[in-house]
């Protein structure tokens, strides 16, 4: 039966030619600028409804201006598959970022249908619209719809311009009134697939082209700040002082050390603010933030208590304060073993003798929303310089249609499963 | 001889009555600011000069604005011995920093001329007025026109509304012209001596009320740029970064190191910013700065080798790039060994039972100019807080008064060395 299917190379290549089109779409001339709603975002929906329709979906724009599209299989009514990714992307963003995995579906369901294959369950593309979060106060809000999380009080959310998402959403064309309705009942969706570009560099380090994502990590986020003492750099001697800046440098390599200990953790200090910040003045005070990661829950608590500890430790030996404040907690959303399996068979089933690399991932996803509702799994693609959310971002044409090949394989692999 | 002379106790209550004389004069209300050649400047030499003509000293403005003061020994002509400080302050500064020193010297030649003394010396007091650098570009101005080192470019330099030194120094009744003749002849000054509040902690620490400066310290200063990679602090693995934050923060703590491991020395990093520091991205540099500074110019030289091979480990050991740009150099101003063993002397004679503490200076001072022109010494007295450049700067009357009268001790002692 896959005889007659599409390769890794004709797969990249049509790729990469759909790609061309859908980014001729941007908010901003000279740059790839879609946001949520915007003009840009409404012509490339309208361009997406059109690929599907040629690859044999049925397709329309939903309530809360996500593209679906859907083919139904041999049982009518039965749960689906379906492949998401977003069409919005950041300010100055990257090319793969969402738009791949929309494009991704649409090729996986044009080539099912040019084989002449029945699937036993309706295939479902979705090219979601709000992944980013970058106009409005929003949280993965066009996924949560289908999960059935969307939260009525983004409505009234405004963007930088004043405009509220419920004046957005009628300008687009949508009825925010119908919102509630798009919640898919329990059970209706067997399987959430995603394809993305990796956002980082492990691919790329590990010469694969492609892994499977274990769970979207946990995340914690707080602020602390150290409080020493201010004094003269020229007249406090060293075992006087009560040097701020010097506890935080501590502190930021503990948070290094523990992070590297925990497995697949990660640690960062981004921000990091001495107070008064003058050359001649020993800090008093340092803000800083803390951002860590990792797929596991208990891993996550097991690094914050390690984080307590060790920092309470570094303060209490060069006698400063410390106050850490949380602002944000987030739990793991582990993917579906099952579906992992699946990818893992798919992977096989391309004959390209790759492994089956399985990571976590740093950053959120529309999986997290529809895992909410069904089994949900992700398949990263390499990321060539691991750069992300840039114009910088990059991907092979060959990368891109391995994976692909890999997401048909992997619905024909469940199709199997299913028969 | 001594009988005759005023305890300390008198001394401190003395110097602190003419404090709250001489602070009445500030550029800004409930604040101690007076700058440089501005009208609280001006009021501040007019009382100088009364203080000093009441005292026995006769008194001028010189053409730089400082106030000398000069009562002749039994010797004219013979080198001098001089007490100098300033009374120019920081904005919004303390009460002490330079107008304690003043005053000192002041009540040093009161105190001598009511004991009917005649020194073989003659005594100068002077009132610098441009040792805070504050207003114009210039460095100890007023001091260096006396040792000869005064550099007619300083004229040029404005103050932030445009006012030149010179068009400021024709304001205040000076004659900019006459500044080359302030210079004094080589060996016309004896000594020149400095009380002066420490601005740092280390008397207090030590519970002693007065210390005798050994130097005023080396200094070097440089920025330092680490350099390593951007990247999502989600989604690059430990192992995989190149964290410029986490570089800089080690070397912040090398430094810290290096100067606890070196006699009388101190490392701060007091400027410090990542880029693009955000809460969750990997910074991929880092800018701050290094303050160093140390009594000997070679224990300075080997601070300076031990940073640079610390750093450039860690640099390497973390694949980040490093560039260090010192910008500023002094080297160290030792104090005359003949008058420390003076003040010491001055201390015994006291009968206080008071340590001849040693100390360095990490600040600048004028007799880091004077010790340029002839022999210079320092004496500096408790800070209860240690805080410097502040209205929190403080002192104890008493600790005010043993310290001036270290400084009679001290003339006398001076005094039965030349006899």
């Amino acid at each position: 039966m896959t005889q007659t299917l599409p390769t890794a190379a004709v797969l990249g290549a049509r790729a990469f030619a759909a790609l061309a089109g859908l980014n001729r779409f941007s908010d901003e001339p000279g740059k790839l600028t879609r946001l949520y709603l915007s003009p840009a975002h409404r012509q490339a929906a309208e361009w997406t409804r059109g690929a599907m329709e040629v690859a044999g979906l049925s397709a329309h724009i939903d309530a809360a201006g996500s593209v679906q599209g859907r083919r139904e299989g041999a049982k009518p009514g039965a749960p689906s598959v379906m492949i998401g990714s977003h069409i919005d992307t950041v300010k100055d963003g990257g090319r793969f970022d969402g738009n791949l995995g929309v494009v991704a579906g649409i090729l996986v369901a044009q080539a099912l249908r040019d084989a002449g294959i029945v699937l036993p369950f309706p295939l479902e593309v979705v090219a979601f619209g709000d992944e980013e979060n970058v106009r409005f106060p929003t949280s993965l809000s066009t996924s949560r719809a289908l999960a059935g999380e969307y939260r009525q009080e983004w409505l009234d959310g405004r963007d930088t311009d004043g405009i509220t998402l419920r004046d957005a959403l009628l300008g687009f064309g949508c009825d925010p009134l119908g919102i509630p309705a798009l919640a898919r009942p329990p059970a209706s969706v067997a399987a959430y697939l995603e394809l993305h570009i990796e956002q980082g560099p492990v691919l790329e380090a590990e010469d694969e082209p492609v892994g499977i994502v274990t769970a979207i990590n946990a995340q914690k986020r707080a602020r602390v700040r150290v409080t020493g003492e201010a004094g003269h750099a020229g007249t406090v001697p060293m075992r006087l002082r009560r040097d701020a800046l010097a506890a935080a440098a501590e502190m930021a390599l503990a948070l290094e050390e523990i992070a590297s200990a925990h497995d697949q953790a990660v640690g960062t200090v981004g921000v990091f603010r001495p107070d008064p910040g003058a050359t001649n003045v020993v800090p008093g005070a340092v803000d800083f933030t803390i951002d860590f990661r990792c797929p596991r829950n208990d891993t996550l608590a097991s690094m914050d208590r390690a984080i307590a500890t060790r920092f309470a430790e570094i303060a209490e030996r060069r006698g400063v304060s410390l106050a850490i404040s949380p602002y944000s907690h987030d739990d793991a959303t582990p993917m579906a073993e099952p579906l992992q399996e699946a990818l893992a068979a798919g992977i096989a089933r391309t004959g390209a003798n790759l492994k089956a690399r399985r990571l976590p991932s740093g950053a959120g996803h529309d999986a997290m929303a529809m895992a909410r509702l069904c089994p949900a799994a992700m398949l990263f693609v390499r990321n060539e310089k691991g750069i992300s959310h840039s114009p910088l971002e990059a991907m092979t044409e060959a990368d891109a249609g391995i994976a692909i090949r890999v997401m048909l394989e992997t619905v024909l692999e469940l199709a199997r499963r299913a028969a």
